[in-house]
């Protein structure tokens, strides 16, 4: 989309625009995630992240779904929220001198990318209903889902010992 | 904090990190939020972002009150992850010409603040307390009930008029 054009006129071409956004967002977490795999110590962390990184390629093939499903390309555009935030994750535990602290860190990070995607992918589901589009709804509610699940595993891992490690 | 030094050695060294961020991320929400009451058409939206604004205000007060209760100097550091967020709101809004479209952009920009501020505290409030810092968890626990307020509030909205009148 060009910059002094004003290229969204519909909702149908901001869910479109929105779609590209996390399709986009998406690819860029599958090539971080083995770079918190490798940052990771505790054992339960690192393999939350390998499976969160089989789950993220799932999620984005359920996006070219989408995609074909409402006849429009698979492409991605530049998302500068992503960027900022894997951009940020990388530079705080990039600061970290403890291995228990740097697991506390990757954690923190880690949810602020699922909360990015819990707050795109609520917004998609509820603009694919107002468009009739209940059958890409439903294909993004599964996404969503993983995302509340990852979430709610990385609060569990962090209560439970992660932060009690780093303290 | 330098690029090329480990300078985050323990929790509390984290924690005071993230607060920083938070503190920059809210300071920056404060001058943002001024365009957003501005390019909202939705009298119930454009109040609403003006209501934030004055609540967001008394958010960076609490913040100041725990950077002098946990006995360090209440400053901000870069925090890319917010810069993206807002340059993502501001480009995309910036590409939508229709008003009704528009708000529905503005809330789901919006939205994608509050839950970056979500996980942000919720990360905070969990490591004051492994810090037995109950006393600033209670501080940032307010901050974090009125974004999750303000994030409800913004769904009722999208759900309830502002998509539908989008569409």
């Amino acid at each position: 989309m060009g910059f002094f054009t004003k290229d969204i006129k519909t909702l149908d071409d901001l869910f479109v625009h929105t779609l590209r956004d996390i399709y986009y967002a998406e690819q860029q977490i599958a090539k971080n995630l083995p770079d918190m795999v490798s940052k990771a110590t505790d054992p339960s962390l690192k393999s939350g992240f390998e499976s969160h990184l089989a789950e993220t390629k799932n999620q984005i093939s359920r996006l070219k779904q989408v995609f074909q499903m409402h006849g429009v390309e698979a492409t991605g555009v530049e998302c500068p929220a992503i960027d900022g935030i894997l951009k940020e994750a990388s530079e705080v535990t990039g600061e970290v001198d403890d291995k228990d602290v740097l697991d506390a860190a990757l954690i923190a990070a880690a949810q602020a990318v699922e909360h990015y995607e819990i707050t795109r992918y609520g917004t998609l589901i509820a603009w694919a209903n107002m468009l009739d589009r209940s059958d890409c709804a439903l294909i993004l509610q599964q996404n969503l889902d993983e995302e509340k699940a990852t979430d709610s595993k990385l609060n569990t891992m962090a209560l439970r010992s992660v932060n009690r490690k780093a303290a």
